[in-house]
């Protein structure tokens, strides 16, 4: 047997799952005050629900993880959490919409395993079902600014429509057949610049003529209502219309937000159909997006073969790149290998270390698990030293763990009635009684 | 297709979930406040990893999932924590010990589905690995103790030592091959009684004269001292006289937590070496255990077939029976069905309903945008209505999902810079201004 995890999956110790819990409750913070309630779906789903028409795309159902019950039901594991949300929208019609629901769960796909690529990786999504406002997309977004600042990480907020999208398509007359394709080409921009836009339109066979107008119409430049102005005289569209209309109200809900339209966000070939938007960190070497989202308003109602309509909007954060920048920003904190605060030593008598019942002499154990029992009280992270180690080996092990503070309590420091507090990260000791220690350490830990 | 869960697994909607993630909050506090750090293993694992010596028994190999990736790897979702943990010891042999990690998660078995068992479900474990100090052991308890006070969940813990049992199967005179099987049975006491036991042994072949001891020692009733000084008596074996030393240690350790020595208790026929403990509610319909667990000296170093000993202690509580008693003694407490404290309704003229760039005339929805900032900024979880419902639909709509406060906001209200605050709960209605109601809300909500 080789001792391994499987590939493409992780461990995350002690000093990498703190640091996630951290990230993870801010934006749990920030769905709740949003009023996104917590959804739970299972992880192992019905292999046909999950490959059902406008499930997934064909990129995704071959990556799909299969399995089979003991009954011989074709299962699989989830790929994403939208169908999931779709098949609980399908299976609870009395649900009262708008339905708004977050859920943050491990995916898995089995797909090549390139950099930065898992198998099993987790994903933050706070969607909103029904409703065709543009209120709910505006407050995906704000939500969206307010979990970075809750990281305090600087975001460009890049916002578009698909219908301005296809209006622009329109207007270069580009032939249904490679409207996808443009699209997919367009949405690399940023990346690769208008230069090379042009060169991969034109290997695409697009004529001379669409790619000129293409180029023009993503080049714009200025404010946004400098932007959305030069695009109204280019887009003739009902539907590009409409979508400008829905960009121009998007962005009078988000006044006070920082909100850049960029005509060229497409997003993908995903199932979205009105608003995307993607946030990106304004100075860090991850170029890739931190969240993004958008509205799919025909989804969940072609998903259930339904005739009702379920528009939805959502908001999905990639919790991989946003660790990245943090820690990118962060690099002053030290890392945290442990969540305990202050590791308690006992200073035992050798001729007392030997467990036993006969050992009545020296109440310096229960001493320190009364004292333990009390920090704990305070709401201070608290071990204790159980192997009887000597304090060179005690110390040593609570400067591996990182460990802020330590107190020792032997029978000296019992008959003053006191305990020795050592600040671990100054080296300062202080020989203190038991209630100060506890204020000052409450004052120290609980401030930050 | 079947719009359908798998088998045997389950959605949680809000309702469930926000009741499940206050009481896996709880448990969270707890472990960080005794020292132990979050540790997360992949759901995916490797199949001769997990199906290797020493792993799980038989009963539980072919009780789990069994898949392969592209690349025809043999793979298999996790059917417990204490596995993966023994892994990653086994894969990270620099960490400094005693290691006390907690891992929340769901594992999968692929079993026969009755009633409160599930394919997947979530475990809650806290181990400390690497110390034989019956100081651990005391500590996995107390912080059992401690949850279920902060539940408010009236408890009884009953502790064990496997030793003591194999100490009195020695007395009775058991021979080895009946010695698991009289376990079993043993373990049965609090159900089927002494009566139940006699008979039960009589049928799996010992003799009455074994019977006879075996039931005279599970009956020893009194204190715990009592009850230990009584099996002092009649366990002479060196394993069983250590193991009576132990939980007299033990017990030493806990002298402030209500624990009671119960001869009889086994856990099953699980790899424990040592103490063996299950916590039970005092009062509820629930007889199963909330939370139990037991030292472990032998199973890490024989999974990783090391030479190096692990011996280790955890704790488990199960989720579905704490949630089924808590919700028995919490019959008072109106179920949430939302996150939301406060629901924003804008009163909009009809005329201005239409959603266009051309309304600004009526600022109300900016107002209410910014109103359900303020709360917000003031930790208030606030959702407003963005379908432009009705009065009469949205507090309907409030109504279905419990919200206990609504404020309205029209023009009339803001000509007047106040908001009509609703308080859901008692019907009352007032106009008061906008900071007023803030202050209202935080000091009503956030004292809760």
């Amino acid at each position: 047997m080789e001792l391994d995890t499987a590939k493409g999956v992780r461990d995350f110790p002690p000093e990498q799952k703190i640091e996630r819990n951290k990230i993870i409750q801010k934006l749990i913070n920030i769905f709740t005050l949003y009023g996104f309630s917590p959804l739970e779906t299972p992880i192992i789903e019905r292999l046909d629900v999950l490959t059902a028409k406008y499930a997934g795309g064909e990129e995704i159902t071959k990556e799909i993880f299969k399995l089979k019950d003991q009954g011989d039901r074709d299962l699989c594991l989830r790929y994403d959490l939208t169908v999931p949300l779709a098949r609980f929208i399908g299976m609870n019609p009395t649900i009262k919409l708008p339905f708004k629901r977050y859920q943050i769960g491990d995916v898995f796909r089995d797909g090549p395993i390139k950099l930065g690529r898992f198998r099993q990786f987790i994903q933050c999504d706070a969607d909103i079902v029904g409703s065709k406002s543009m209120l709910a997309d505006a407050q995906c977004i704000s939500l969206g600014e307010d979990v970075f600042n809750a990281l305090n990480i600087a975001v460009n907020i890049e916002v578009n429509n698909r219908k301005i999208l296809d209006g622009i398509l329109e207007y270069a007359g580009i032939p249904e057949e490679k409207r996808l394709t443009t699209i997919l080409t367009i949405d690399k921009l940023k990346k690769i610049l208008p230069e090379g836009i042009e060169k991969e339109l034109a290997e695409k066979g697009l004529q001379q003529e669409m790619i000129k107008k293409i180029i023009s119409a993503i080049k714009i430049e200025g404010t946004n209502n400098q932007k959305i102005d030069a695009l109204k005289k280019i887009i003739k569209t009902p539907a590009g219309i409409e979508g400008i209309a829905e960009i121009e109200q998007l962005l009078s809900y988000c006044k006070k937000r920082n909100i850049i339209f960029a005509q060229y966000l497409a997003r993908g070939l995903a199932y979205y159909t009105s608003t995307v938007y993607e946030i990106f960190a304004k100075k860090s070497t991850v170029t890739s997006s931190l969240a993004a989202g958008g509205r799919y308003d025909k989804m969940i109602g072609g998903f259930l073969q339904n005739k009702q309509e379920y528009p939805a909007i959502g908001i999905s954060f990639g919790i991989e790149p946003i660790t990245e920048v943090w820690k990118e920003q962060n690099t002053k904190e030290k890392s945290q290998k442990t969540v305990t605060q202050v590791y308690v030593i006992p200073i035992i008598n050798k001729e007392a270390k030997t467990e036993s019942k006969n050992n009545k002499g020296d109440n310096t154990i229960n001493e320190c698990i009364d004292l333990c029992k009390k920090l704990r009280e305070n709401g201070i992270s608290t071990d204790m030293d159980i192997n009887g180690k000597g304090i060179t080996k005690n110390l040593d092990y609570a400067n591996q763990y990182n460990i802020p503070f330590v107190i020792i309590l032997g029978k000296e420091e019992l008959r003053q009635k006191k305990v020795k507090l050592k600040d671990m990260n100054s080296g300062k000791e202080e020989l203190i009684n038991i209630n100060d220690a506890i204020k000052r350490l409450v004052s120290k830990i609980l401030s930050k």
